[in-house]
């Protein structure tokens, strides 16, 4: 229905994760009528992402260059790794201000149905970090889910093997602080049971 | 927080309509993570449509060359002119396969608030295409808004009065198919009895 140029510009955008057939077209749309030099400011900053934007060769965040900007940090504490599923992940941790260690990007979760297996994640570069000593706590920030709880059972039990005196945590779990208990699913709130602490 | 790149791209991806901060960073850690080849496909796609795509000479649709499809389209009846607001109009009225006629999109509506006036749209080339002769029916399908409607009414006059044996007709207004009266607006509802037909 549409010139061939913009069917294909229609088709990669619905490609993207939450873009339908519908939002695709709206896109595709929007990018005809606006002017060339914001529609192509996206397709540069597109090129331009993949090209300079790899991953840390320590901790596997994005990185321009060989290690990201926490990695490169000195005044990061270098004591304490947080692991997380993803890069993203990495964001909503920062933004608590609570957290001055550095991270260490999964990238995903066991998941063996998907395929998932722990070759396929940096498991074994974070167990070779922490083993290579230097390391006093190994904080687990996967998702509260059931791919991200197997994954931390599983970095859990290879940490504990390959460096027995290295502390692990889990980031706790409970309600969300402005919840309203009428609301809380049970698993939710069975883990604010078992995680309660004193008043 | 993000490298330079990134936080470039998430400004951009934030511009295209109904993205948010929270989408285009999604969006944008899923360009990160897709293969270079999807990546720059869509980089690609954009360049495309802008080096390729511009308006038709004719009747400002989308077009890959001089003249639209349909404008190139000998089959199509050239004594009917559908007039839209937007090239994304198009797509809805020929779907209906009820209409074979020519297009001619005015690229947007009338309104003064938002300083948009007759000369800013493509409403004297429509009246000169009507009054050069072969035309006995202009089909408004301006979207029935405030905007809209003072649309139609004034380029149903500018025909009238450069074209006067010219027909100038409008969509029909009433309620959708699958309606339900009960929850039909009174504007809607107030359309559907003006414009009742014989059962």
């Amino acid at each position: 229905m549409f010139a061939p140029p913009v069917n294909r510009l229609i088709t990669e955008l619905a490609r993207l994760p939450g873009i339908g057939q519908r939002t695709a077209q709206r896109l595709a749309f929007h990018l005809l009528r606006a002017s060339e030099e914001e529609a192509l400011a996206l397709a540069e900053a597109i090129k331009e992402v993949k090209e300079t934007v790899g991953l840390c060769e320590i901790c596997f965040n994005l990185a321009v260059g060989p290690q990201c900007r926490i990695c490169e940090d000195p005044r990061r504490e270098s004591d304490v790794i947080c692991v997380v599923e993803e890069p993203s992940d990495v964001i909503p941790v920062e933004r608590t201000n609570e957290y001055h260690g550095r991270y260490h990007v999964l990238g995903g979760a066991l998941s063996p149905i998907d395929g998932v297996d722990p070759e396929d994640l940096h498991i074994e570069e974070l167990l070779t970090r922490v083993a290579a000593g230097g390391i006093g706590e190994v904080v687990i920030a996967t998702n509260p889910t059931t791919t991200g709880e197997a994954t931390a059972l599983f970095i859990a039990d290879g940490v504990r093997e390959r460096a027995p005196t290295v502390t692990v945590t889990r980031l706790a779990s409970g309600l969300p602080v402005g919840a309203d208990l009428e609301y809380a699913d049970e698993m939710t709130l069975g883990r604010a049971f078992r995680g309660r602490t004193s008043a």
